[in-house]
Parts: C-alpha cells; sequence; structure tokens
C-alpha cells in the first residue's frame, strides 16, 4: 500500500515550489495535477505518469468523486502518489474532500505546504499585507459562492479584516467593489489586482473600491486574478497614479509638440 | 549597487524552502537573518557572512533602524544581499519598514514569498482551513498588540472570519479563547494549536474554546504556537478526543488488573 501526498505547487512559477516537493515529484509514480500547473513542474516528476484532473466549470462533484477514487486506486498499485495542486493545498484547494476519502479508504496521506497565491501577490506588489499601525490581520476570502450558501457570507469578514485578499477574483472585481462599498468600506480604499502573479505575463494594477465600482480595473486577459484591498496599499496607489499622470501629461506635450 | 532580497524561509523544515529562495542562498553574499531560521537553511548560504538580526523584546524599533541601515550599507559594497524572514516575509514579518527604508535609499529589491505557518500548521494537522459548505474565508491575526494600538482590534476580523489562525499565540490561548467567547464564538468551537509547526518537536492539540478558557492546553514547551479556531476542525478534535478517552479507558483498566 502506498503513500498519497497533498502537494502544494506554488502560486505558478516554477522556482517557487519547496524542496520537498520538489523532491516528491522526483520520486513519484503517478501525479494527479490541477490544470494551471506549470509545464517545468511537471517535468520534475521524470519516472511518474502524469494525470491531469483539471476540472471544469460546472462539472466540480461528479470529477470530485473521481479523483478520490482514483487517488485511491493510485496508493494500492504505486508507493508514492503525488496530488499536486494550484498554491497551498489547505486555501481553497477542496483538499479536505480528499483527506476525509483517503481517511476513509485507510491510505495514508501527508500533506505538503505551498506558497498560495495572495503571498505571492504581496510579494509582486512590496507591499506587506500587515503593516504596524495600518493592518494587524488579514483575510483571505472568495467571493465565488457554491450552491445553496448565501451570495454575501464573504461581506462579514471582508468588512472587517484590515487587509483583504481576494481569490478567483477574475472579472468580479466591479461587483466585489460595489459589494463592499455597500458594506461599508470606505470608497477611497486602496485596490490592487494581480493577474498572474509570479508568472511572465504578471499584470499588477492599483485602483480605489470607488474606481473599480465604476468599472475601472477590467483590462485583463483572463488569468487568475488576486484582489488585494486594505489602507497597506496607499503608497503603492498613489505611486500608480502618478506615473499615470505623469505618462499622460507627456503624451499631451508630445501630441502638442507634434500638432 | 547590489540587490536587496526579501526572502521567506518558510515554517521551519529546510526542505519547505522554495527552489528560488534555496538559489538565492546559495549565491548570496551576505545574509541577515532571523533568530529561528533552521540552521540547515543557513548552510545553504556557503559563500555568505551571515548576521543574526533576530529581535528580542523590548528592543524592536531601535534593532529595524539598524537592519535598515545595515541592508543598504551591505547593498553599496555587495552584489546578492539576503534578508532571510522565518514563514513568508510579507505577513507579520514587519517587511514594510525595511522595503520603504530601502526604496527610500534607492536600492533595489525584490520580495520571494514563503510557505507561512499557518498553511504548514494546517498540513500537519491535515486540516484545510477552508471547506464546502463550512468555511469559505480564512483570517491570519495575531492577539499581540503594538504600542498604542486597541487591545480588542483584532476581534472583529476573528469574530467575521470562518476559520482563523492566530500566529505567535504562545502562552495566550487562554486568554485568547476568553475574548474570542466574549465576542460571540460559540464556546464550543473547535481549536487547534501547533508548537513548532513542520519542525521534528512539533505537538498538536486539540480543545474547544470554553477548555481553552478553563485553563487546558497550556502544556508548551516554549516553542511558536499557531492556534487554530473554526468548525472545519470539528472532526478532528472528535477524533483526538476519542484518542484520550481510549487511552484514559485502557489505563483504569490496566490499573484495575494490576492492583
Amino acid at each position: 500500500m502506498g503513500k498519497v501526498y497533498l502537494v502544494g505547487a506554488g502560486p505558478g512559477a516554477p522556482d517557487l515550489l519547496t524542496l520537498r516537493a520538489a523532491r516528491l515529484l522526483e520520486e513519484a509514480d503517478v501525479v494527479f495535477h490541477d490544470a494551471l500547473v506549470h509545464p517545468d513542474t511537471l517535468a520534475l516528476a521524470k519516472r511518474a505518469r502524469l494525470i491531469d484532473v483539471g476540472k471544469r466549470y460546472g462539472k466540480v462533484s461528479t470529477e470530485q468523486r473521481f479523483i478520490n477514487r482514483a487517488l485511491i486506486e493510485a496508493a494500492r498499485t504505486h508507493t508514492v502518489v503525488v496530488r499536486l495542486k494550484g498554491g497551498d493545498p489547505m486555501i481553497f484547494g477542496r483538499a479536505q474532500e480528499e483527506l476525509d476519502a483517503l481517511a476513509e479508504a485507510r491510505v495514508e496521506c501527508e500533506v505538503v505546504p505551498g506558497v498560495t497565491a495572495a503571498l505571492a501577490g504581496a510579494a509582486s506588489l512590496q507591499v506587506s499585507l500587515t503593516k504596524r499601525g495600518v493592518a494587524r490581520n488579514v483575510a483571505f476570502v472568495t467571493a465565488r459562492h457554491g450552491k445553496g450558501e448565501p451570495e454575501t457570507e464573504w461581506l462579514a469578514t471582508a468588512r472587517a479584516a484590515d487587509t483583504v485578499a481576494l481569490y478567483m477574483a477574475s472579472g468580479q472585481a466591479a461587483e466585489i467593489a460595489r459589494a463592499l462599498i455597500a458594506a461599508g468600506r470606505r470608497p477611497d480604499t486602496p485596490t490592487a489586482l494581480v493577474e498572474n502573479a509570479s508568472l511572465p505575463g504578471e499584470r499588477r494594477l492599483f485602483f480605489t473600491l470607488a474606481e473599480l465600482a465604476a468599472g475601472r480595473g477590467a483590462e485583463f486577459t483572463g488569468g487568475p486574478v488576486l484582489m488585494a484591498v486594505g489602507e497597506v496599499f496607499r503608497g503603492a496607489l498613489q505611486q500608480f497614479q502618478s506615473r499615470i499622470e505623469t505618462h499622460e501629461h507627456q503624451r499631451q506635450v508630445h501630441h502638442r509638440n507634434h500638432h
């Protein structure tokens, strides 16, 4: 009977994998991986059969049952089975369903933590999510909601926390900003958007909640977006705005001189 | 002019370092590190001068100014300067003060994210911090408070969030539990305590908030303690309690048979 490792693949860049995860991939006989794991990370699993179990929207529950069964089957015929998840397995990774199924089948299991998207986003932004005198706590939230869950359940936490990191915010920035303002967060609260954090196609934008509510910040290309809200981003927002103003001014001067 | 890398050393175990962090340590000319970084992690910095800048309680602000100055000086005379922090730099790492000082001195800087303690704790506990239908968000909080900050500021977030991870909870579990109950969290809310997460001396205990408020869970040895609160720990608490009951029953049977 083999062992199943639930392993965090980190936020995207292949060298943000942990040393432990890299070693386990090298030893793995089978790797069940999410759709968004970097090809260079998968390439570490030289000996392994790679199985893409990336879930598609709307087909979640069936596929989760399939994944659970496949992990148990794999542990019966292999020594090292790796279940590789984007980011960290224990935050928005649906790991519990797999852990429970493995425990019920009495399959030995170990979880290897990873770098979660919000921390990779903060690193790229060079803004600490906590800051003395400004933010003493941070909430990791998603505004996506499961079947039967109330739509505004996330808002109480997102209103109370000093800094809020919203996962899977792609295409939702305006809606989230409007909900946060309605819940009582100041319209001038600085907000950062990071698309494809830690990857070559990374983009970083800063707005106030009011600007986002009015439709700004929709210029993304479809990659995963982290939205981070709070006073810690005040300085970064001001720098971003003044760079845009300088750019706009230069464009106008150029226009004036050439026409 | 060199570059300063603010690098997360991860939660404790040396193989929970990222590949990028390991490479930077190998290339580093100087490494300024926190007190709790593992010796095997420091040993990766073969070429570097190692400088322990671990802060001692009560001497924080003076030493932070010293660290800021030392980083800037080091960047003037070396190519690769690493500032190695426990966990992830951007959460309870006081990174912003160093980032701001480096930016003001126009020293180039990059942040390398790491595995934060709460996620290493969740991995050890084998409990996902989010779970469909149970916990849709998680807050990272500290009940330690800075000078001039209100003592109960963290409570609003810790009351609202589905799952709460309290950093630096060593010696504070009873006080935190009482405050959470007073703020409205149910006394039977399951709570996990993890000391020395990811290290050989790791210990894991489970209690309800009411049990902790009554003084249980004080049996720790002085290592860093993560306290994690929420319904996601219900199953783990029940298993822990039934193991203790079985153990107690066996002890009584043994006592009856031998006396």
